[in-house]
């Protein structure tokens, strides 16, 4: 099976494996872990924030952000496309008490600076609004297909954020994605942000896990909202061993970017396929089959059963995610299965 | 001061203030206030429905109704203009835990049945994704301009609501308006819903109070929600008491609805004031001044200082509100206030 | 019926009527009842506060002063006996996600200061401990009989709790009792605690309505809370005008301390009765009945059959308050009743 | 350093570590993970349930229970020594809206079913009363000693919950413990309780995790609740595969009780300690350092400098637990440590 689902499938990397079998370990409920303190050591480092904070989920590491962020009432600014908002259950009201706002992603991932400006009521003394605490941004934007926010973009945002004496917290779950792509340090792309999370998990390929960067202080919050979520793990040292490694390695996103765009141009020039290979970016492709009589369903049905595993990922498109499990042979024999289902045609 | 910023500025009426000071009070939180009895089961079978509810307000009423309908987790889908979206301060996510979906409402005041559909995951087995448990209605919907919801409308989405086994709560703050605009029983309009609110305090003129009207056992749940909340209240009779009188006099909303239009018509004379006299259907008349040089906030100061009390309504919109305490000749002062604001220029 | 089940039951006087029907009204939830403004300056001074606020009940009252003063995730030390725990529906853990931490009332309605200390961890970096944020005192304390807190313990908490950079709430719905009780003005008894609620609609004999009084920055989150909740009311001068009679008047509760001493006294002198006259210090008079065969719903039901409404507040004990509502010779037919009751018998 | 802290020190056993680089391992959030399915089922099968669900910790798996089974606004009955109660943060108030209801705890561990019914209000209509839905026994107990609750009084509570419509749950973290002890299996322990959470991470040695089982529809609850507080793993089965490793191998617990008994006996003998053998019955010594001028803390110093690490853990009492990591010869080395602390004095 070609495994275009996610890059959340990954497997561990024998050097993962190995690294978990010789960590060393202690209880990190008790803050007793070396590697795990050396992970959140070298993420914060790399990130360019003063600490970091192990985490079972991106899920997780987004929801004790935002709880840290945003006092019980207050509204977090959130893309309508954004993982925070679509894929990530409620958590910030359930558990938060936090009102989200939805603002509508333009397609290059941003959310325009006027719709945020306009979550702010004329009078913040008017107890009939909700107050915004925090602007969450999201690079690369999954939903909108992988895409890189700009640096400017970003510094407007944070102006926008000082200016109102708010946080703006980064779901950087691809954020390695997005430094490789831009050629720049992960630190540049977290310099606007207050706080960060992003993925030991996606395309960095290690099993388990998320990191929170921030100051000191508010990761300080945030090991208190984890605690409280039950995200406090004992032996957290095997998935940190292999989240070191995983951080050792990253320039290698750049094979899943070149695949991706493989990928892409290989699907343009299939009849019954509508992709545009330059807006793939990153290691995400989005596509639509418009042969005629095809569903999203029909197609990804088929292709699974010729060995091709892809998925929807929202308004009937469909994402294909190149990651470490998948090399450019898999990608032309993707290839090939698409052309296949498609000349099958959809009655198949 | 010609009031017209809303109709919540209502006074009660020498009527009410007689029947308040000879109520026969109880204290209510013992449930043994016979005037508060009385108007719970006169709301309820005004509205064809089994139990009513005294709020101290819509806030509160939409807040446990919502409460009652939506378990912990759950998604509302509420519109992006509705009042329980802008105006209650993110209540149900606070007190709630629940999940605020906003739907853009088009002008009309309906949520297009699409969109609510799409709150619905495709697969509700997923827990990536917060399951609606409830559709919010607002009729008449007060920031789209007072119009009212086609019954055709509401159908659709009573369908709609018990094909997917949730519930439809009706924001009916202004609802006895849009009976008299119809010329319909209110229990027709709330026919679609599972519960109502309505405000006591708007256009009835009523001092303070809103009613929340369902099944037995859901106003039962309202109740606890109610007292958790804070909204018990002792002898509350006295409300109640100016409550039925207001009830009885509902049919003169007509006149409020004369004066929207007369006013509309009038602001349509003048240069310098955009407005769309057929978009009036009850009391309410949003307007902009386009005249050079004025914003609203310039316009709204001008005119108060000549004697005329208007105000913003989102998206830089004037809102009049007309009602009781307002009546024709006071409607062509306004006028005459308006047009010489706009001679004397915005830099008067 | 001679109610002696709560003072709760208080109608409003002829004089609260007058005013009412006389009140000069605005929009309060404009913040434009010039009434209300009256009496919240009214009741701010007379506690020696900033700022006071309005509220519907004194449920929310504590419960807004509660989630104005506590984080979420925070704990309140409260008593096992108080209101705030026993009668207000976990509000505050509902709406605030905040943590209760019960601590056992002495008799004498104090929480023992080692009790309260030891809600605070050794460590309070550990995550795994909630916070405390908040001690609630109430005063009367309701449950342990009306009793007063004295001065000295009060000083004691203040003094713990700013050692520990705490707040103090003090749940005063009876504290105009106390102030009688202690002839002293009623901003001595507030003025160990950041925060006091009372009730216009206890003793004070307004139909409707509780005051929150504090510093200003502290009402003005009160107030968003409060319109969160829905507790913001549109002419509510018509219950502050009652409030504002009310609030002249409070000498007059010496008469039902009076008249729970002669009811204890009398109750005293009857076999099958257990009660200890020196225990009564405001108007509240605990009492057993330990006639053979007596439960206190049977001696309850007896009693309302014969015209004495009474009822059990906790651990069986039977609750009388006085009120406004009750004369000596009430009293004197009271407990005619309840020697009638012990004569005739359980069976009876 | 002889570690006696707690048994959550425990490393992963080679044979863990070997299935960990072994296991067959898919993306768990997708739910394709076999290992962990596998892991599941055993887990449920070994408690007599129908379904079972991995959570990164004891905590999460407690809060998704609770959450699951008491809906916002409902009361949870827990030991006031019960680890959910005292250690995990408040998560039910903050996240899920419940009211914890604190039981003193017998030093048996039981909470007294008459203070269970005390929960209950005499009128469950009445809504100044939260209403109790769950009530939470732990298995072995740890702060009353790892003590075991007896099967009768299982029962007992089981009638109870029945006789008023609200469910069981049993914090049982260390029930192997229990069903080591008591020699009967896992499944009979659980038998009264509609869900259990055990964790692999304590005495059972696993490196993370805890499960959940109960009903199937149970279950399906709990998953959904994991998700929404960032408890959904990737490719959990490394996590399980060393989960299923310790399931295999529990009944060595016998042992760490063997030690437990060891070590009480030996400080029994030591003059300046206090402790009762005959109230050790799993795997915890509670004990007392009573020598003139020690207090917990500077004992526990004292030992740690001498290759000791024991904690307080409530009221002053010192815990000693023991586990894989420890055997025999340990203990008689940690007994010398004891000996020799004492007899340096306090000063030392």
């Amino acid at each position: 099976m070609i495994e275009l689902r996610s890059d959340t499938f990954t497997l561990p990397t024998p050097a993962m494996l190995r690294a978990m079998g010789q960590a060393r370990l202690g209880d990190d409920v008790y803050g007793e872990d070396p590697t795990v303190r050396e992970l959140e050591e070298k993420a914060a480092q790399l990130l360019g924030k003063e600490a970091g904070c192990l985490m079972p989920s991106g899920t997780m590491a987004n929801l004790a952000s935002i709880m840290t962020h945003a006092p019980r009432g207050s509204k977090v600014l959130v893309g309508t496309e954004s993982d925070i908002y679509v894929y990530e259950a409620g958590g910030a009201s359930v558990c938060g008490g936090v009102v989200y706002e939805p603002v509508v992603n333009r397609p290059d991932g941003t959310l325009p600076l006027a719709d945020l400006r306009a979550g702010f009521p004329d009078d913040p003394e008017d107890p009939q609004f909700a107050l915004p605490s925090l602007i969450c941004l999201e690079n690369t934007q999954n939903r909108c297909g992988g895409v890189l926010l700009s640096f400017e973009y970003q510094r407007e945002v944070r102006e926008l954020a000082d200016e109102r004496g708010i946080g703006v917290h980064l779901d950087g779950a691809r954020i390695f994605n997005a430094a490789v792509a831009l050629g720049r340090p992960p630190a540049d792309l977290a310099q606007y942000a207050d706080s960060v999370q992003f993925c030991l998990s996606k395309g960095l390929s290690a099993p388990i896990g998320s990191m929170v960067v921030g100051s000191a202080d508010f990761v300080r919050g945030v090991r208190r909202v984890r605690k409280m979520l039950g995200g406090g793990m004992r032996q957290a040292g095997l998935l940190a061993a292999a989240g070191l490694v995983a951080l050792d390695d990253y320039e290698r996103l750049a094979e899943d970017h070149d695949n991706a765009l493989r990928l892409a141009k290989g699907l343009a020039d299939i009849d019954g396929i509508t992709v545009d290979p330059d807006a793939v970016q990153t290691n995400i492709v989005m596509f639509r089959v418009t042969a005629p009589g095809f569903t999203w369903q029909i197609f990804a049905d088929a292709a699974a059963r010729q060995g091709l595993a892809i998925a929807e990922l929202g308004h009937g498109r469909l994402r294909a995610v190149t990651h470490r499990g998948v090399d450019s042979a898999d990608i032309d024999a993707a290839l090939t299965v698409v052309r296949r289902v498609i000349a099958q045609g959809a009655e198949a």
